[in-house]
């Protein structure tokens, strides 16, 4: 039976670590998990609550293509407090996590063949879906003295389209308003169609992260519940769209999902809750402790070149020094230390072997032991 | 903000019906819904009492990206008991509905330009979905004489795929394991790829529905938990793959949906259940009541060139011989007898003018009240 070219992607490299990961468990070993990009915990109580609650009174039929009208908002609310912007709900789009999310912009956007940047690294499922979309990667080169955020002069006029993230993944890194507004201009100036991933909003540790939507309205937001709001299986995002676009978006959402899972929209609006927030702030504290301990803890095992890690849950550490590719490294780590890490060869094709990341969403006492078992790693290989 | 012409896919005709109709209850009229393809019953009682105890105990993250492996189990069981199949559960892929089915398969199977062909009419997304991906759609006319499903002959080799569908949407009607045996072969003659639609298996009324995998394995099956299992706004389904297609399959999906609504695969292992069958099953025997009912009192109201209606909650009435457009005809029927009916223009733009879908997935007292309103209707009409 025939098969597409454009459906050729590339395997994840971080799956074969996982893969890797199972079997050691299987034979007995302890592993501690610092390869995962998801929380170690679950939907908050109040999230959990709600849909119990609800599963006994309602059918939890198809919605609306754009969501239910109370989810929005909720939403709507959110960017009140978080970014003190007034955002009609009306341009809040519900979708099956961020992936839909990306799967709508991407339709509404681009044509076959046109092509699309993005900062390298960057997360790895942006360039195959493009692929699978017909569409081409602009991988745009950056490190750290931008934060390894693009730069304006890099949005070129043959780009159809921008994906921004921040804060990033691999890296944490999060851009600056000064620096966020410059790349909207430029998008804006060339044509270029912005798209900011801020799926990590929620998660920082210091300054809070710049909304696109706070320097222009012209641009798709796409964000998920799967990150700060700690519901990654149950598939839900959402977009902020342009008010002009409204109606393309909502009939590509009838045709190529009908509605987002309701299940999941219903246990969102209890993870919106004031109890669902206050158990989400409480997770993020977690984070903020391991965050510590993890960037004095490798610092101490001798990774001295780390991104600034501003948000999301990861540390991305530049291994060139040790002059060892990243996949050996990580797969001496899995099965020497039982540290199961990522190589950053995902995110970064060509550079990526000199770097891993390190993701701290899990509990405090995995970080701990899992940074005494590097530091002992690091303290053999380094004899 | 720039747009793609990819994006610009054409509205619901019936969307505009259910607006009409939402803006009629709201002003206090009593409307019989006959537009909608969903069942007026909620995941069965064996699959929400699943889920709330799975909330206790489980974060209910990612699953891996094919699905659990005790689901995949759980639908292999049904490919025994449904179609004496031997069916290794390696080759199902649990999706976000059918309709994650379609854009996976879509990817994997179709490169930018192609051409997919299918019966028309048929379930409107498919053109939509098609064009969203940058494919080309070829509509293969039907009429009553093959119960409206496309001839092997219809299978030209300027396609690259065929979608069918059986039990078909909006028609109802089934294929025979003959007919369905040739389009396979004239399929792996001319290097077309078939999908079979099958969402609607498990819901016949005399013969069950044939699987394009009891004819071939060189298929894309898609089925789904919305339609017999009850489940529609949980987004679950499935696709069956050849075995040298998994490997392809499950990295789209790994990049595309990342998995499945983990929610809603907990809850659908419910739904497989022996209590969550005997449910669905009670359902069904609504289904069949209300289709006898339907069946005589449309006729009894003067519908008498309906189609067979094997299986699915559909009745596609062919109304040429009012001389009365179907979009008028469904706009009256709302207006003055408060039923709302879908229009055949979202089924077939060409012929649709001349139909009207009327769905029996509601309750019976609803069916039976309809029925007296639509006789009403007619009989004012026909003066």
């Amino acid at each position: 039976m025939r098969y597409s070219s454009r459906g050729q992607v590339d395997p994840f490299i971080v799956m074969d670590v996982m893969e890797a990961a199972r079997r050691l468990e299987e034979e007995g070993r302890h592993i501690i998990h610092m390869e995962v990009g998801q929380p170690g915990t679950g939907a908050p109580r109040a999230a959990r609550v709600r849909l119990a609650a609800a599963m006994e009174q309602d059918a939890l039929g198809y919605t609306v293509a754009l969501g239910r009208p109370d989810l929005r908002a909720g939403i709507a609310a959110l960017y009140r407090e978080w970014y003190d912007l007034d955002l009609d709900p009306a341009r809040i789009v519900i979708t099956a996590g961020a992936s839909g999310g990306f799967l709508l912009a991407f339709s509404a956007l681009f044509d076959a063949g046109e092509a699309v940047g993005m900062g390298i690294p960057c997360y790895p499922s942006y360039r195959q879906i493009l692929k699978a979309m017909s569409l081409q990667v602009k991988g745009l080169r950056t490190d750290a003295s931008t934060g390894f955020q693009p730069r304006p002069e890099q949005i070129s006029e043959d780009l159809a389209g921008l994906i921004l993230a921040s804060p990033a993944n691999p890296t944490g890194t999060m851009i600056q308003k000064s620096a966020l507004s410059d790349i909207a201009a430029a998008c804006a100036a060339r044509n270029v169609a912005l798209i900011s991933d801020e799926i990590y909003h929620g998660l920082h540790y210091d300054a809070p992260a710049i909304s696109a939507l706070q320097v222009t309205d012209q641009a798709y937001i796409i964000n998920s519940f799967s990150k700060y709001f700690s519901m990654t299986g149950w598939r839900l995002g959402w977009m902020v769209v342009p008010e002009a676009h409204l109606r393309v978006v909502e009939r590509l959402a009838q045709n190529m999902f009908i509605c987002a899972p309701h299940a999941a929209q219903v246990a969102a609006l209890g993870a919106l809750s004031p109890e669902g927030r206050a158990e989400l702030d409480e997770n993020r504290a977690v984070y903020a402790k391991n965050r510590l301990l993890m960037l004095e803890g490798l610092r101490a095992a001798g990774f001295d070149s780390l991104a600034p890690a501003d948000g999301a849950f990861y540390i991305y550490a530049d291994i060139s020094a040790f002059d060892w590719p990243a996949k050996d490294m990580a797969h001496a780590m899995l099965n020497e230390a039982g540290v199961a890490v990522t190589p950053g060869l995902d995110f970064d094709p060509d550079e990526g072997h000199r770097a891993l990341r390190f993701s701290y969403a899990r509990s405090t006492a995995d970080i701990e032991e899992g940074l005494a078992r590097i530091t002992a790693f690091m303290a053999r290989h380094r004899k």
